[in-house]
C-alpha cells in the first residue's frame, strides 16, 4: 500500500491528510506532529489566553480520535522528523511515534513557522513566552489563572503581539507593549497605524523605538532590560515575528527564497520529487506582485494543505494565489488590509498613490454609526493595488470587497461603480469603499493598467 | 443664463442639482419638490417611525437653507410640475414655488416612485398610511406618540412592510403582517424567505396568502377586512409595493418599459431632447441580465442623480449599471441579496442552479458566532449569477463580495479562490462565501461562461 507522510499536524498538515484520505481511501496516511496537539486553530490562541474562549479543547477542529478512528489517519503526536532522505524516500523520526526511518511514496511538509527571538540573554526563563503553540498557551493560561500575574511586557507590536496584549488586558493584567520600530503594525501604512496606536494607548502603555536587551529572573518574576532601563514585571511575551520552519526541507535541497520560505508550484510541489509543501513554510503566488511572496496566514494554510494532500494522493487541485488579505482585532478596533501598502507598492516598482477617506460604518443618523477609515493604494492610471481599513465596526469583512477587486484586477473607477448593499443600519448610502474610490478617481482616474473585465466610468463630484 | 430644472427633491434630484452646481457654477439651478422636505434619506423613515432615530430632521442630508444659501440652488418646496412642454422647453408649475410655465435649457426628472395601493375601499381613511414620504411618517409618528396605538396591521411583506413592522414593534405596537402571496419577501429565494418568516413570527403575527378587502372607520380606529374576516385595529399601513412616478415624462413622450420605468442611456438622457431622468423612476442597465431593469434603490438613485446633473450641466459622467444588490434588517436578521435569484435566472434564460450552505459568522469557538446561510445561484458551467445571505450578523456587507464578483464576471471557482480576511472574531477560516463556492464547485464546476479575468481552479474536498 502506498504511503503519504505529512510533517506537521497544524491546519495545513491536517487539511492535507484529510484531503488525501478523501482522494485515495486506500492510501496509508501518517502525520508526524512534534507537539501534543493537532488540528487546532492557532489564530484562536490569544482568545483562549484572555479567557474569551474558556477551554483549550475548543480550539481543536477535531479531537485526535476523529482522525485516528473515523478518518483512518495515523496521527503521531510528539513525533519529530529530523531528516528527509530523498534518495531512499524516507523520513527519520524520533519521539513517541517511532524512531528511525519511515518510507514514503509522497511527502507533504507542513512544518509551519517558528518564532523569531531577539538575540538577547534570558529568553529561556520560564516567565518568558512566545505564543506559537497551544502547549505554551496552556502553560501561560495556568500562570494567569494563579492570579499572580499583575504586570506583563509584550515585546513586538505585530498581529500576535497586539492580540496577546489585548488578551492579557482581558485577563486583568497591566500591560506594556515594547516595539523596536518607531510605529506599530508594520503590515499597514502609517495613517492606519496611527489609529491603532490611538486605540492601543487607551488600554496599554506603549514604548515605540525601544529594544529588549535581555531578561533575568528575580524572586517571583523577571526583570526586563528595555533600552537600558530595568523594569520588574511578572512575565514577558516575545512576539517579534516568525520565520518559515523549513530547515528539514532546505537541508534536503528544496528550492527556497531568501527568507527561507519554500518555493512551490500551483499544485504545491517543491523542487524535490514526490515532496509537497503547504502552509506557513511556503511562498505563494501573490496576484498583485506577480511573483511568490511569504505571507503566512490561516486561510492559505488550510487551502494549500488541501491542494497538497489532494495532489499528493493522485487527485487534481491547484492553488491560485493570495492577495495578502489580513484582519486583526485590536481591542475595539477592526484593522484590515489587502494587497500592497504604499511603500510595498513603490518598492515593487509600481508608480503608486494612496487615497485616504474617513467615512462611517452606518448612515450618519443611525445609532452606533462610527468612523471608518479607508485607504486605497492605486496606480495613477487607476489600477487598484491595495487597501486598508480601520474602524470600530465594518472594516473586518468590508476589506473583502477590495480583496475581490484585486483578484479581478479592477480599477478605482470600477470600485466606484460597484453596486454595494445599502440600508441605514449597515452603511452610508455611498459605501465607504465607494466614497474612497470616488475620492481616488478625483485625484486622477483613467483607464485600467490592464483591461478591466467591464468598461467602467466613475461617477464624479462630492457627496450629495 | 442657462437654466437647469430638476423635478423632485429626493436623493436623485438633490444629487443632480448639487452635481450640476459643481459642474457649472453659473448655471441657474431650480429644484421643484412637491412635498415639504428635500434631500432626506427615505430609507431612514422606518427608523424614525420606530424611535431608533429621534428627530425627523436627522434624516435630512442637509437643511433646505444649505441648498439655497450655500449652494445657490433655487429649491422650491410644495411645488408640483404638472406638464412638460418639450417643444417650448417649459415645465408647468403649481404650488408655493410658482404657477405657470418655467423655461429650461436642460431638465432632470427625478420624480421617484409612488406607492401602489390595492383597489379596495377605505384607503383614504386617516388611520391608513403608506410610508413613502417624511410628511406621512411624521404624522404617523405623532399618532404613535399619543400612546393610543396598540394594534396595527401592515399589508405587504416586502422591504418596506417588514421594516415598518419592526418599527411599529419597536414603538410598542402589536403588529399583524398580511401578505397576499404565500411567502414573504419576494426578492429572495424560498430558503432565505423561510429564515425571514421564522424571525418575523418571533415578533409579529403573520398571515400569508391573505388579502386586504377594505378598511372602514370605527370609533377611535379602523376595521380591516382581511380574507373576508373583519379585524378591529388602530391603524393600517399599506406597503404593497411601488411603481415609477414617471407620468409627466411618459405624457411628454419619453420612451419607457412596460412597468413605466423610463429608459435612459449611460449619461441618463431620456429619449426626449435635453431631458434627463434619474433615481427611482428610471430603468438601469442590469449587468447580469444584460439589459435594463427597474430596481429602485437608494445607492443608484444617488449615483444616477449625480450623473444626470453632471452631464446636464455640460460635464462628463456615466453610470455603469447595477447588479441588484439590496439588504434589509428584519428584527435581528440581516437579509441580503445580489444578482439574480434562481427563478429570476431561469426566467432570464440561464441554465441556473442554486447551492445552499449554512456556515457561521465567526470561528465556531468564538463567542457570538451565529449561523450564516449563503445561497449561490450559478450556471452549471460555473458563472456566478447571484447570491443571497441571511444571518444575525455578517450577511449585510458580506453580500458585497458577491456584488463585486458579479460586476467582474467571476465564476464559483474564482469565488473559492478568493483571499478573504480571517480572524476568529470575524469569520471562520473558510469564509462562508468560500465554503458556499467550494460546495457549488463540487456539484459540477468548470470553466466560466465567459472568460474570467484570471484563470482559477477551485480547491476541493470538505472542511479540514
Amino acid at each position: 500500500m502506498a504511503r503519504l507522510v505529512v510533517i506537521g499536524g497544524g491546519a495545513a498538515g491536517m487539511s492535507a491528510a484529510s484531503a488525501a484520505r478523501r482522494t485515495a481511501p486506500d492510501l496509508d496516511v501518517v502525520v508526524c506532529e512534534a507537539g501534543s496537539f493537532a488540528a487546532y486553530g492557532m489564530c484562536g490562541i490569544p482568545y483562549f489566553l484572555g479567557g474569551t474562549v474558556e477551554r483549550a479543547e475548543s480550539l481543536l477542529a477535531y479531537p485526535p480520535e476523529e482522525f485516528r478512528d473515523k478518518r483512518g489517519i495515523d496521527l503521531r503526536l510528539r513525533t519529530r522528523v529530523s531528516r528527509i532522505d530523498t534518495g531512499a524516500r524516507q523520513v527519520h523520526l524520533s519521539g513517541e511515534g517511532g524512531s528511525g526511518p519511515l518510507g514514503y511514496d509522497a511527502l507533504v511538509v507542513a512544518s509551519g513557522a517558528d518564532p523569531v527571538r531577539p538575540p538577547v540573554p534570558g529568553l529561556d526563563h520560564d516567565r518568558v513566552f512566545t505564543i506559537r503553540s497551544l502547549e505554551e498557551a496552556i502553560a501561560l493560561r495556568r500562570l494567569l489563572d494563579t492570579g499572580k500575574v499583575r504586570r506583563a511586557i509584550v515585546v513586538g507590536a505585530g498581529y500576535i503581539g497586539l492580540e496577546t496584549a489585548e488578551a492579557l488586558v482581558s485577563a486583568g493584567v497591566d500591560v506594556e507593549v515594547v516595539e523596536a520600530l518607531p510605529r506599530v503594525l508594520g503590515t499597514v501604512d502609517e495613517p492606519i497605524a496611527d489609529l491603532v496606536t490611538a486605540e492601543l494607548t487607551r488600554h496599554v502603555r506603549l514604548r515605540l523605538g525601544a529594544r529588549l536587551g535581555g531578561v533575568h529572573g528575580r524572586d517571583g518574576g523577571v526583570t526586563a532590560l528595555v533600552d537600558g532601563t530595568e523594569t520588574d514585571t511578572d512575565l514577558v511575551v516575545v512576539a517579534t515575528g516568525v520565520r518559515p520552519a523549513a530547515d528539514v526541507l532546505i537541508q534536503a535541497g528544496a528550492e527556497h527564497l531568501a527568507d527561507r520560505s519554500v518555493v512551490v508550484d500551483a499544485e504545491m510541489r517543491t523542487s524535490l520529487p514526490g515532496i509537497f509543501a503547504a502552509g506557513d513554510c511556503v511562498a505563494l503566488p501573490h496576484l498583485v506582485l506577480g511573483g511568490p511572496a511569504w505571507v503566512p496566514l490561516g486561510p492559505a494554510a488550510n487551502k494549500t494543505g488541501r491542494v497538497a494532500g489532494t495532489v499528493a494522493a493522485g487527485g487534481a487541485a491547484a492553488f491560485t494565489g493570495i492577495v495578502g488579505t489580513a484582519v486583526v482585532k485590536v481591542f475595539e478596533l477592526e484593522v484590515a488590509r489587502t494587497g500592497l501598502g504604499l511603500a510595498e507598492a513603490t518598492a515593487a516598482g509600481f508608480a503608486a498613490a494612496a487615497t485616504d477617506v474617513t467615512s462611517r460604518s452606518r448612515a450618519k443618523y443611525y445609532p452606533g454609526s462610527s468612523p471608518l477609515h479607508v485607504r486605497l493604494v492605486h496606480a495613477p492610471a487607476g489600477r487598484l493595488l491595495g487597501g486598508q481599513m480601520a474602524g470600530c465596526e465594518g472594516a473586518a469583512k468590508r476589506i473583502d470587497v477590495l480583496a475581490t477587486a484585486l483578484y479581478a484586477g479592477l480599477t478605482v473607477a470600477d470600485l466606484a461603480a460597484l453596486d454595494l448593499s445599502y440600508a441605514p443600519p449597515f452603511a452610508p448610502v455611498y459605501d465607504p469603499v465607494i466614497a474612497a474610490a470616488q475620492q481616488a478617481g478625483r485625484s486622477g482616474p483613467g483607464s485600467a493598467a490592464r483591461p478591466a473585465p467591464r468598461p467602467a466610468q466613475s461617477t464624479v463630484g462630492g457627496s450629495l
